[in-house]
């Protein structure tokens, strides 16, 4: 049988069924959400900071059967076999790809940086995402070669990125998302804050390797760090992917590296399907010297030169 | 001349009267972050972190006009003086304390988290706070004894905290949002990132001093940051302070405490007075064998012996 065939307005509808679709998991999110918190009910696995919850197996299922309703030849990878990593080998078929709830520790606790993150690959490629953030009512969508938009509360789409990309000249001038993630091993840890020290630290004022950054931010999801990235409001967000995130990345400009040694090729499914440590760093005003993209291809050497790359376990 | 007498109903139609201020002022705010990103202006001082520009000027000159012309007879701190350090002594009349722009390089960086934080200080203790978001839409309330309250939006006031607090028997169940700050000599980026491994750190996977809190965060607002204490979505947030936010957080049944080794009597305006460093804690539901307030005053124990308290320059 041959592969489904997709045109530009089949992704078109598709976008208005996922966006309608994210917004009602949206709906389920904030409820669980809630519910959590009334109740007291913290779940805990593996080193308390990983927490899952029924309402991430509900929001998945709701989306699946939501999804396979309509489309029934579609294929579909969920988080759970994606954070396995014992993902199904990718066909030319259109798969969707979901994290029904990503920012799980902040779902729990009610830090209003939550959201569904929904993606389509299609021929290998990401070529539609949608990620929509219940509490700040934060909805963010790309299709492949039709731009990236932000939709906030009830405002009119607004075009990513928000503002005319400015030069980048260095990490100095870069405020970068980093996570702690839930890995708390002592080498992760100390390879993890040590990077930060460096990015953070004035090489003038005594921090060997200093890139003195403008500063760090956490916010606890890497579908919104994407978001974030793209929209110009973080300039660099380092690691973990998302397949939603990377479309919107890309089509806001943003150029998508994958891990350390990686080839610098911007081509977001290589990346997504031979790892997980991955990079994002925003569209970059041309200067006088340099190209945007030249200069982002510097910036993620630069930044890879002072960050040590260990593997969670 | 005996100093301004305010009642309760005073109370309330300033606080009408400064979040319109504040919604006002936002409007600016979001007009100059806009310009500053699209015209490529990023102004640098002291270490290319602390920006600064004309935009906090001119929101703290137009709160200042306003609030001059409806309060005469009140004083006036601005952040200038209160950042320098140099803030007049207090007296028992009314004192507007006003943070203009919190969250400057997430200003300039188009980063969503910003605001204006407009308190009042009365007989030398803060008795009304508004801190607003103009990127989110987000403002927060509260007036001494009535209670402290978000509008997200064009939504109706939701009172804090947004769920009944539940326990947070350890550092290891909390949230903790942290800030890198503009200070990035080694002696304090070697602290703070100390601070954060132990916080983060697995006792069980090696790191020594270690609490495995579930995660940390990073916003970039002081006045933020205590106001998702307030509503619950962190449960610690340390260091630094705010005027309208130690209202906010109070009212919330939040404990703010002073400095290490400053008396845990979650008496605001001392703490207010006499440095900058603080710490707030969200209320705490009741266990079995402690009071809410018994647990705050544990857990900032616990917290203090796990994070190095450097003075920034």
């Amino acid at each position: 049988m041959a592969a489904t065939e997709l045109s530009v307005s089949d992704l078109q509808s598709t976008l208005e069924f996922t966006t309608k679709l994210a917004r009602t998991a949206g709906d389920l999110i904030l409820q669980g959400s809630q519910a959590i918190r009334s109740s007291g009910n913290v779940d805990e696995k593996k080193n308390s900071v990983d927490l899952v919850t029924e309402y991430d197996v509900k929001v998945e299922e709701l989306v699946k059967k939501e999804l396979g309703s309509k489309y029934p030849n579609f294929k579909f990878i969920g988080e759970e076999s994606y954070a396995a990593g014992s993902r199904p080998p990718l066909s030319d078929d259109p798969t969707f790809c979901v994290d029904p709830i990503d920012g799980t520790t902040n779902f729990v606790h009610g830090f209003p940086h939550v959201c569904i993150s929904l993606g389509l690959i299609y021929k290998r490629l990401p070529v539609l995402g949608v990620i929509y953030n219940p509490f700040l009512e934060q909805l963010y969508y790309a299709v492949k070669g039709q731009g990236a938009y932000l939709v906030q509360g009830s405002h009119e789409p607004a075009k990513l990125p928000l503002a005319v990309p400015r030069p980048l000249p260095s990490l100095s001038q870069a405020l970068i998302g980093i996570e702690w993630g839930s890995d708390r091993s002592n080498d992760i840890v100390q390879a993890k804050g040590d990077s930060f020290k460096r990015l953070a630290g004035n090489p003038k004022e005594g921090v060997v390797g200093g890139r003195m950054a403008h500063s760090l931010r956490s916010v606890g999801s890497a579908a919104l760090n994407y978001s974030l990235v793209a929209q110009g409001g973080l300039d660099i967000y380092w690691p973990w992917d998302v397949c939603a995130g990377s479309v919107i990345a890309q089509e806001a400009g943003c150029f998508v590296a994958g891990a350390h040694g990686m080839p610098l090729d911007n081509v977001a499914s290589e990346a997504w399907l031979t790892g997980r440590k991955h990079f994002v760093i925003r569209a970059i005003g041309d200067s006088e010297t340099e190209k945007g993209v030249e200069t982002q291809k510097r910036l993620i050497k630069e930044f890879y030169e002072t960050v040590q790359d260990v593997e969670a376990h």
